[in-house]
């Protein structure tokens, strides 16, 4: 196989400038570049990518924080983040991380060493005092510290909207599901917020009906709920996964949704968009949301400063809402 | 920040003995490999990943090429492979290539320049000429050559299987839903050749509804065979996704399901089992597939032989067959 010395002799130039031509660094002139190029050609010469990584201190890979990839929405934002980087020249490593904290560590020191350029977490884990704000890294979802940016949908808005849906289609009585956490302030919980202050606000009893994260039983959790609170009519799930479930788990009971319940979901997830009776929800606009963590990022990894991006939400009509 | 001069400085040896501590290759006597070790510690010596991987060219990561992460099913193979890769020390790069060749090729050019270690692959496109036996690669449900190793599920025998549930579950007319490649040969097709001859065996009508993949619309697609096959009441479809579809569909139209039209997939998508009706379904190992196809790539990035593996199937009773 030609080395890059085979390729410097061929051209009639020193190795050095050689060097500068295929990483694209200094000064070389337009002739000696293509004399360089053409002996490039001319032998099939391969760059060893790991070599000229190890020169450039850019590995050109963005590692994402997950819970999991088996789950429908973080599958689907990983989709769009892959592609966004791919058309960035970027690959994507994905880590599975739910309650493995040091699996995320280990990627952090690979950040601090350049293995990997940058990171877009999705993270539950306690990983405050491990990172500063001039690394590249975007979190999905979750403040932590004042300066690492985030991307989001809007949260706040989105609960308010899901009980006015509710309220507009004569749901008196309305509650949340969902969860709660004693150790990290989720934007999640701002679901919650809108949902409860929109409530109060038009004067509309509200329960809270939450359990910390995670949840050990949630077919227990949800079949609860349906057996105490006979009276309420129109309810808001923290996201589309545990929404389908309570439809289920209502459908069993023999409740008919919606004219004696309403469900709204959170995320809008496109691999449930085809199932029966379809969820009504609150969709987060995932597409955009994967391609702004990917720029925010890349911005990051080239220093570039960047603000926190805070993306609008709608509601999707579906079977489990009087339409 | 500390860098190896540093440390062989510190712990009085050469440059190469202390290189040769930090990459744990050659000799090294215990009492100077402490020394060394000791004067990484005291200074906070972190040694440079992409300069080490430069030296031993093992980068420690495989590609995962998919036609998409935004699939229950790949999703949830991901999940294994990530986690099994993880325990091997490598780190899982993600390629969503459904279309798209070129991204595939582009890993296969970073496997030969040893930016990749290894490749699994679940690829409907042509990279036949582009691969050889030599590569640590290994595919999932396809041939592709004499010798390139892959890891399937028993499609045959999974075929099989759903025939008999159906003849046993009393369905005297049945068919099978799915697509076909004019170009590749998959794994896939198997499962209709195990369902067709099991019904000839039998003596049983078999029809065969198959169109060539991609399906350009599905909905109009599985619509049309059940306003055309009123006399069918069994039918095994390709996968769960299509079959979960199908049931849908026959719900609207009040066709009752399973007194009239029993449906089974293949797959076991774990993030449907939640779902009502709860679809009956040959269920392929994903878990033990995933880890299979690790445990093979690292054989091959280690050059030894490999043989196929072959996963045995289980049929899973749902609500869509009489149970």
């Amino acid at each position: 196989m030609a080395t890059i010395k085979d390729v410097a002799k061929l051209a009639g130039v020193g190795l050095g400038t050689a060097s500068r031509v295929i990483n694209n660094s200094g000064y070389v002139s337009e002739v000696t570049k293509k004399k360089v190029l053409k002996a490039i050609e001319q032998l099939g010469y391969v760059p060893n990518e790991t070599a000229r990584a190890f020169v450039t201190q850019d590995s050109k890979i963005v590692a994402l924080f997950l819970p999991s990839i088996h789950h429908p929405f973080f599958s689907e934002l990983a989709f769009y983040i892959e592609d966004e980087l791919n058309k960035n020249g970027y690959n994507m490593i994905i880590c599975n991380s739910s309650g493995q904290i040091e699996k995320e560590l280990n990627y952090i020191n690979m950040l601090k060493q350049n293995k990997v350029s940058g990171i877009i977490g999705i993270t539950y884990n306690s990983i405050e005092n491990e990172i500063n704000n001039s690394m590249p890294i975007v979190l999905v979802d979750r403040h932590m510290g004042e300066n690492i940016p985030y991307v989001s949908s809007d949260n706040y808005a989105g609960g308010q909207l899901a009980f006015q849906v509710l309220k507009d289609t004569g749901c008196m009585n309305v509650a949340y599901i969902g969860t709660f956490s004693k150790t990290i302030i989720t934007e999640v919980e701002k679901r919650r917020k809108g949902f409860e202050d929109a409530a109060k606000q038009n004067g509309t009893q509200c329960t809270l009906y939450i359990e910390e994260d995670p949840i050990k039983d949630e077919t227990a959790f949800l079949n609860s709920f349906l057996k105490i609170f006979k009276d309420i009519n129109g309810v808001f799930v923290e996201n589309d996964v545990m929404a389908l479930k309570l439809v289920q788990l209502a459908l069993e009971l023999n409740i008919n949704i919606p004219e004696q319940l309403s469900i709204i979901g959170y995320d809008g997830i496109e691999t449930y968009s085809a199932l029966r009776p379809r969820l009504s929800t609150i969709r987060q606009p995932i597409e955009r949301m994967g391609r702004s963590l990917v720029e925010l990022v890349i911005k990051r990894i080239n220093g570039v400063p960047v603000e926190p991006a805070i993306h609008s939400v709608v509601f999707l009509q579906g079977d489990t809402t009087i339409s």
